[in-house]
């Protein structure tokens, strides 16, 4: 059975890398010693090591090791195998284009489905719907494909940001880009503001963290879901 | 020769659609009674002729007759015919997704440098570079190539946006994005806040308004030039 968290980000404001999350962390990779981790979004363009780095750095303080899916030869296998994974954020074009190119969004599919814990965050949570095209990225590479993982039944819009009243800045608001969104696309999307996650558990999809999230559906006026709503009516 | 203005945006706060470009249109388009209106972007998924009659609306104050390039059974032809060529913003991925399936951009590359006078607006400023890949839009369709028009030597990034040292969101400032672009591009890019323009003639390009650009060229500091200066140095 599917087993995710799906975070909007990894860091809050004056937070460090993950912290909010790790009690969180601790349970759901409770049985894994060892975290597979796909670092291909690179964010801010750093190395696959680096970024690797930075996640063992954290994973330590709950005694997982953490193993970068870039040092096998054979990635597939290594995810087919993995006690464990998580997909950092950074630049969706640039991870979903690897995950392409390496042929790993079809394996990384079924290892969720058949039940490895998964963790997403900004980038990595973006690819667990059917498609990358709610991202907030710049497309910096030209992807295969924008299919993703389609292991939500829904499209996430990371880091959602309500407009700004006194905003003087004529580009489009992340509600008006979502709306423009459904007039090429009927997939629902729920937009998860930063501290927001959604805990999935089989086929029951939770919302967790303080605050509200919001959800676009195709021809509906956007609404309002609390903290603690079992997402289960697409 | 090349004879266009490309604008950060179309509209500012509190003003109207394109009033404060209207006294440079007049100038651009002196010698052209009638505009093709390219409306593919459709901001807000509004329709072809619902957009062309809004641009229709404002060229009437400087007595320009708008039609709609949708509105031919040859749009190749209207685009080669036409006295002068305005694409309007909307969403980027839309836009070049259209452009490239009714095979259009290379037939409006040569008619802008044959110099048939252009003006493009926030998307219909982006494809002026050789990538539309410094967009700021939600990849909301998946374009059978990123490629446009090249007829500026840089990339643009309309609506350029300074990062709010106030500002408690997570998500990456449009200078991280763009930095992001030169971890995998060598283009060089032009931020062009709103109320900027570049007012191309030959190969002379001259950045116009009130405000200063930002300038991105991979491995340096990025850069402003002031309004009036000559972008020649790429």
């Amino acid at each position: 059975m599917k087993n995710l968290i799906v975070a909007s980000t990894s860091t809050l404001h004056q937070g460090s890398y993950l912290d909010y999350l790790l009690p969180e962390l601790e349970h759901l990779f409770s049985q894994s010693e060892e975290i597979l981790f796909m670092p291909y979004a690179r964010p801010g363009g750093i190395s696959h090591d680096q970024y690797t780095a930075k996640a063992a750095d954290v994973f330590k303080k709950i005694n997982k090791k953490v193993v970068g899916v870039h040092t096998f030869d054979d990635p597939g296998e290594a995810i087919k195998n993995a006690q464990a994974i998580f997909t950092g954020g950074g630049n969706t074009f640039v991870l979903v284009n690897a995950l392409h190119q390496l042929g790993l969004m079809q394996v990384l599919r079924e290892a969720i489905f058949k039940g490895t814990p998964y963790l997403g965050t900004s980038a990595g949570s973006n690819i667990c719907g059917p498609s990358m095209m709610t991202t907030n990225d710049m497309p910096i590479v030209y992807p295969p494909s924008f299919k993703t993982l389609g292991v939500l039944p829904f499209n996430v819009n990371p880091h959602y940001l309500d407009p700004d009243p006194n905003s003087k800045h004529m580009g489009e608001t992340r509600e008006t880009r979502i709306k423009e969104f459904h007039t090429q696309n009927t997939v629902p999307v729920i937009g998860l503001r930063e501290g927001s996650w959604l805990r999935v558990r089989a086929e029951k999809i939770v919302l967790q963290g303080v605050l509200s999230a919001r959800v676009f559906e195709k021809d509906k006026t956007a609404y309002e879901i609390e903290s603690g709503t079992q997402i289960d009516y697409f």
